[in-house]
């Protein structure tokens, strides 16, 4: 890549949930951050303040939407309604990770749909186009009318399993669950692996859940995949069930740490080996321990951004 | 007002930022408040239940978006989404403080219009319909295309000082900058009393501003009136200026009282004899001084329900 971009009307902007990855994107690409200070008034406000004109230009905004979610979300709705304001040609998110994708339809009565809500919202305030990286469930991509590509985290997860050698032992990809089969299916061509599912079934109401295996693990490494690990239950589960069902040993990746409450601890405790994730949010110190190995998905953003830009399609970046 | 009001297609329900003034104003109108639980999920993600059908109904939600900011409008927005999805007839909202309201022009280059952004946000969430008391800039109503019932704290604070008594005495309503003073200016209608003006000047760039007051004071039991009152810098040296001017003691009131930061130290060092603040924000119990006098605006915003549900003019509210 470019060690200096030439084009000076594309800007890149950094909000508070991961300035890391912003600047690495940035760098990636060949640009300086564009400035920008995030403040807080002493009634806890948030200001914002573009330090840098923006007229004409096509602006990227990187934030992902985790805890504090609120906050990171209003405070990109401010952003884009500055930069609109601001007569920015283009408001470009790119958000890694967005909030309240879980959210995304009425389980019960009288339940709101969060995710189409903040899809709306983020259209309100302005913004003229989406970068995303592994939605919750891919239907999120028709709550949004502005265009959206979508990025998926498998080849980047798959690279680190092959590199690591993994694949030539016997390996079984597993789904943690029914509605992680296809993401589970697409680890499973990059690796050459076949698959294996968790199928948790409740035998009677308030009867524990019985764990049973779809596919076979037996002797085998497995690696579970999901898109997200929040609080690291089901995940921790189906490690115990799957070396329960004879397995070698057991890995985990996913996209998105979320990994709040009890999630470390479950890890740490867990039969785990590793847990490679993605820096789509940020990990802070105390959730660093070793048995997480982080991956960047700056380059991959990086050159989303690029093609974007450049009006070159995006969905080679898949394979 | 009724014991129990009669028409059931009337609802209210109270979000988090202030249970006590939502439970008032039903028990005004002579209503129980609507079930509904707000939960945090453990990734701090926002869980709204409603817990009776809403079908058909009017809704009245009340909701103040003071600190955190940022957590009571996403709760706001969420709870008027699943509102609208639960097929409410009509989505009301009563939000006695609005916050964000001093984000309301580009004060300097590239600023964001946060005020606006907000009531855009608030009209794509769906509500239908706003009551409010006492915005920041009466034209923030304009921000909205929906109905807006405006109401004004001015009445009530200036029925406690005239129950005082204090209306016997040689009093002067001052409003302390520029922007107040028609506000000032109604309370002086209602007491019966001239009004005076800090008028504030920077002499030069970097020397201290000075405090002139435009009007007379000297002798005179002063009232100072603002719409917010936040860090509480403004109206204590205001305070101090009026005693300098001869004074012979010194009031304040306000209708909404952030009061953030230092704002409770400096009260209590203040020449101001009694803050008069009313419930539009809660009070927590560590701003609950001696010197605070807090009156409720549930009986004014319980009876501009009423109206708005039976299609009476609510204007008669602002006598
Ligand atoms: N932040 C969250 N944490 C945990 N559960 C959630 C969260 N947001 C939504 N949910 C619930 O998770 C369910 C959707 O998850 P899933 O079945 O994995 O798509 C819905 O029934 C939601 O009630
Ligand atoms: N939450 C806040 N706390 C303090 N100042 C603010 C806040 N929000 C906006 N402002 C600033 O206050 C000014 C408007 O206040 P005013 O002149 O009283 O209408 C604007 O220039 C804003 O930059």
């Amino acid at each position: 890549m470019p060690n200096q971009y030439r084009d000076s009307s594309l800007k890149i902007f950094s909000l508070s949930s991961n300035r890391a990855l912003a600047q690495e994107i940035a760098s990636e690409i060949g640009l300086e951050l564009g400035k920008c200070t995030v403040n807080r008034f002493s009634d806890g406000e948030i200001q914002i303040n573009i330090e840098e004109s923006i007229r004409g230009c096509d602006v990227y905004v990187v934030q992902s939407t985790n805890e504090p979610v609120n906050d990171h979300i209003m405070e990109l709705l401010i952003m884009i309604d500055a930069l609109k304001r601001a007569s920015a040609r283009t408001v470009n998110l790119v958000m890694p990770y967005y909030g309240y994708a879980r959210q995304d339809r009425k389980a019960r009565a009288r339940e709101p749909i969060t995710a189409k809500l903040v899809a709306n919202l983020i259209e309100t305030a302005g913004a003229t186009r989406m970068i995303n990286l592994d939605l919750h469930a891919p239907q999120i991509q028709g709550f949004f009318d502005i265009p959206n590509d979508h990025l998926m985290g498998v080849p980047i997860l798959g690279d680190y399993f092959k590199e690591k050698g993994l694949y030539k032992d016997d390996i079984v990809i597993v789904s943690p669950d029914h509605g992680g089969v296809t993401r589970a299916r697409r680890l499973a061509d990059r690796l050459k692996a076949p698959i294996a599912i968790i199928d948790k079934r409740r035998p009677r109401p308030n009867v524990a859940e019985v764990m049973n295996i779809v596919g076979n693990v037996e002797g085998k490494t497995a690696i579970l995949i999901d898109d997200i690990i929040d609080t690291a239950g089901t995940i921790t589960l189906a490690a115990k069930a799957i070396a329960e069902n004879g397995a070698k040993e057991v890995y985990a990746c996913c996209t998105h740490p979320v990994l709040s409450g009890p999630a470390i601890e479950r890890i740490q405790n867990s039969n785990i080996k590793e847990l490679v994730v993605t820096n789509s949010i940020v990990l802070p110190e105390e959730k660093k321990i070793d048995k997480i190995k982080e991956l960047s998905v700056a380059p991959l953003l990086g050159e989303a951004i690029i093609r974007v830009h450049e009006n070159q399609s995006v969905s080679k970046l898949f394979d």
